[in-house]
């Protein structure tokens, strides 16, 4: 028996978020549908363990999980193996042997998401399964400044609830700024853990600011707790991806960290 | 009464083509779902004209159609309305009136194709549904000099079947080149008009010779006739878009041209 750790790409459209509901047993979710893939492959486990939940709708380019098998081939038959009993809408992408008590959770270290606005007038059906279309037209110049505000250690109690009640809001933005790519406008976010609907609640702030509803500056003005009660707008779950969940180099040991 | 030329996207995927199938009222066309919007908002006509009808799973960003219709609103409207009324995978773009004559397929002067090829070993969520996964890794250079064989006027017998039987094989490309979109090598064809299924047989033996199994003058070979059989091997619609359908300027007249 090893634990192993797969990367997991999914179109998350069809999904209710990625964890199994307990209790909901016709939702269907990432997980659910993972762990009937591998117990098709003779996993006895009760429970895959995961770096991140994703919500109903958001995508996954590096979703982490791990869970505990006796596999008998190598890891490259293992990726293959369980990608023929997924479906076209999740794959798994890497695989690894790790130590038998690695979380994927609490041995990251940052986690990548990415959001994608598609700046349109009218429906677009190519670009928006995984893109926020938005209009009128986004000035780039604001948001960007705006992001660079979010950068560092900050209370981000108005953009978002911790894992835990009264839990802590504090997290640290390593990157967080917007890039053209086509018709798109895509930000990235790096950050050490993230709230629950932070990303979404940040970036439909940055997009009232590109749309000149707000200033940059009310940014500041939320991280230094100018006003006590959450944002209230999320921008939709299907322009948001987790691009990669990101661990220690291999040799260094593992560090806990909050989510 | 007037004619109005719309310019349509829509994901392929889910449709069995364009075109509504006599006599199947079961299959979902991209053409039975437009219908049906547009009686909703009281057409009237039998049958939309199109440019040119796209296969099972083939993707459109530029298709155009023309109907008669008596509209009070403006074109705006007409746009804002069809889209109300049609599913998120289908989208009206752009609407003008144009003369009560026109037809959208022989008006045509050229036709633009997009083909989109992901070079990765293993499965891809969030990047297969509009593009082919090829491996191994494709050589780009070769293929490139295979698609410049193609470019002017030859007998293309040997890519596809003529629209009606024993017509014309003839065919001229414009252009045809290859060129990288981050993950992606993409392939852009325009012509004056396409064989059925000429466009996937290309793209197919491009790949062969991406992967060095043929020579690229292999193409020049099948243009002179010789191998009269045709090519057998399709690449699959979901890497196919019809990216425009492309007219005469506006006050040139329109020219008759063979599909």
């Amino acid at each position: 028996m090893e634990r192993y750790q797969v990367i997991l790409a999914y179109d998350g459209t069809r999904f209710c978020g990625f964890q199994r509901q307990a209790g909901k047993s016709e939702a269907l979710t990432v997980q659910s549908v993972l762990e009937t893939a591998l117990r098709e492959m003779g996993w006895q486990g009760k429970s895959v363990l995961v770096a991140g939940r994703t919500d109903t709708g958001v995508h996954a380019a590096g979703q982490v999980i791990a869970f505990d098998m006796d596999w008998k081939h190598s890891q490259e038959d293992l990726i293959r193996a369980l990608n023929a009993h997924l479906p076209l809408d999740i794959a798994s992408r890497k695989a690894k042997v790790v130590a038998p008590n690695h979380h994927p959770r609490y041995a990251a270290v940052a986690r990548h998401y990415r959001y994608r606005l598609l700046c349109e007038e009218t429906r677009d059906p190519l670009h928006e399964r995984y893109a926020w279309r938005v209009w009128p037209r986004l000035t780039i110049e604001p948001m960007q400044h705006a992001a660079q505000q979010l950068l560092g250690t900050h209370d981000f109690q108005a953009f978002g609830t911790p894992p835990t009640l009264g839990g802590s809001t504090t997290r640290t933005l390593m990157q967080a700024f917007w890039h053209i790519d086509g018709s798109e406008q895509v930000f990235e976010v790096i950050g050490n853990a993230f709230l629950y609907h932070m990303v979404r609640r940040i970036v439909a702030l940055l997009v009232k600011i590109g749309k000149g509803e707000e200033e940059p500056d009310i940014v500041s003005y939320y991280l230094e707790g100018g006003n006590p009660s959450s944002l209230k707008t999320l921008a939709p779950p299907h322009g948001l991806t987790l691009s990669e969940v990101i661990y220690p180099p291999e040799n260094s040991g593992e560090s806990e960290n909050i989510d």
